[in-house]
């Protein structure tokens, strides 16, 4: 029961598309990543999920539209609903999803961590 | 499905202690609030409570100690441990707790919010 810093958190990870775990309540995990180049399209089917912009600009791509989020702003990928985040530029985000779901849901690639760990 | 900034949201809210819903996900909601002054001390029994500071600082009183907060850090409440969250100048705060948790837990006073809303 300490209190998180993000920013120094994030300054520990070194690699892209690396989330690490910060935080748990609620069988939930609050979990940071560096986003840099793009994700694989993958679907979560039954887990929403949550992204918060604390540096940069990232780009959430669904099927139809691709939501742009700026530093402050933040947005909810239903589940069931396929997605490939994105950034041109680093971008640090932190995210709130349940404790069982997989990182690249029902796709696997190299991008894909099995074990995501506390930071 | 839109996404959220929070700041924007934050400025709709004129009143001190009175969180408001801006997204849901998994059953359940985050929230921003602004804080300023002090809140009564309560419990929540059955459910842990993500406090993220956007803006400001804030302290987050426990029996034992008190856990400051400034920008970019967080901080969870666990499931029945005894808390006074306080500012003493405006703090802008997001929440992440169960649908179903009430405001001040176990406790009422004038600050208790029935019934919160969107924003």
């Amino acid at each position: 029961m300490n209190k998180i810093n993000i920013q120094q958190k994030i300054s520990l990870i070194e690699e892209f598309w690396t989330p690490k775990i910060v935080a748990e309540m609620n069988n939930q995990y609050a979990k940071i990543a560096k986003f840099k180049g793009e994700m694989i399209w993958h679907t979560h089917e039954n887990e929403d999920e949550f992204f918060f912009v604390i540096k940069g600009v990232i780009k959430i791509r669904l099927r139809d539209r691709t939501v742009e989020l700026k530093e402050g702003e933040c947005f909810v990928v239903p589940m069931g609903v396929e997605h490939s985040p994105m950034s041109e530029s680093e971008a640090h985000v932190l995210m709130f999803e349940p404790k069982g779901i997989k990182h690249t849901g029902d796709k696997k690639s190299d991008l894909t961590q099995t074990d995501i760990g506390w930071v």
